[in-house]
């Protein structure tokens, strides 16, 4: 699975998430790994970059981000539907097997300790940026990227090539319920 | 032009981003109106409904909205292509007929005091939810939605139909320069 994998240059990470794909957040803090779905992430900076993510109170994964500070941003891919929206239902708390009922397998990257998702098409490693007041009221919380990869059949040389690339590898943008949109044509100025 | 657009549910109006689109974001002040483009917009709760948007230090509108305390969100179509990247790279700073250059034609909402763009597909008002700390350190703004109206050919029963829509109606989701993608196929689980 690695050969498909290369580093991106962080001054180009953002662009892994510029067109607002539903995302999955991971994360782990003494053995426990935990995978969620989020539709509210987005870019705040370029250099270094940074993201917020909003998460709820409820998740699990915000337990592990909040104690361990580190945590993986990745883009699911329209093959990933089913899994992506399974683990934004299915809480670790109510169900220990979640991940496995959800079919979500994790690999690593050497040198990195947090936990990724196989089969997503970027990942983008994070470093909590810890801002309590922005965490407490309004459940945002912001990361600093220190690493990023993409799966080179979609995401190379700074850019997506999804006209390119096996529809199945499309990003997943969410609406409501179990209703998304994959992202579409290439369109320039 | 209004015969086409709806008040949306606030409770419905996080749908409307929640896709991931660029947005034009709007504010008039003392008489000054201004349009800029920004990629980094993002839903922030439900209830009552908030957003997150990135607005550059450099950015006339920013200064507006900081003066004024409201603006308006909203998602520029695929025939908006051109009007939405040079909104986004022209600064009124540089040239006072910056709207005009850029093809923006404005209008009003009964009620609102705020500058609409007209051929939108969505429009969020939004009134600032003063946080100066994230303001400075991250140009990060937040937002409570306050009115949500939508064009009804492509956003109606607080749903997206871009598959029964004209093309042209699409929304735009930036990646760099002058790349786009358009939102693409629907999905559901």
């Amino acid at each position: 699975m690695l050969s498909h994998i290369a580093p991106v240059p962080l001054e180009k990470s953002s662009r892994m998430i510029n067109h607002g794909p539903t995302v999955l957040v991971s994360a782990r803090h003494n053995g426990v790994a935990n995978v969620m779905a989020a539709a509210w992430c987005c870019a705040l900076d370029f250099a270094p970059p940074k993201l917020t993510v909003v998460l709820d109170k409820s998740s699990r994964t915000r337990a592990l981000i909040e104690q361990g500070g580190t945590f993986v941003v990745q883009v699911p891919t329209v093959a990933q539907l089913q899994l992506t929206h399974a683990v934004g239902n299915l809480s670790l708390n109510d169900d220990p097997d979640k991940l496995q009922k959800c079919g979500v397998e994790l690999f690593s990257i050497p040198g990195q300790e947090q936990p990724f998702v196989a089969g997503c098409s970027a990942w983008l490693a994070c470093r909590l940026i810890p801002e309590m007041h922005n965490q407490l009221a309004y459940d945002l919380f912001i990361g600093e990227v220190v690493g990023a990869w993409s799966d080179t059949r979609v995401f190379r040389d700074g850019h997506w090539h999804f006209e390119d690339a096996d529809a199945s590898l499309r990003s997943l943008h969410y609406v409501a319920g179990g209703q998304f949109y994959a992202i579409g044509k290439a369109l320039s100025d």
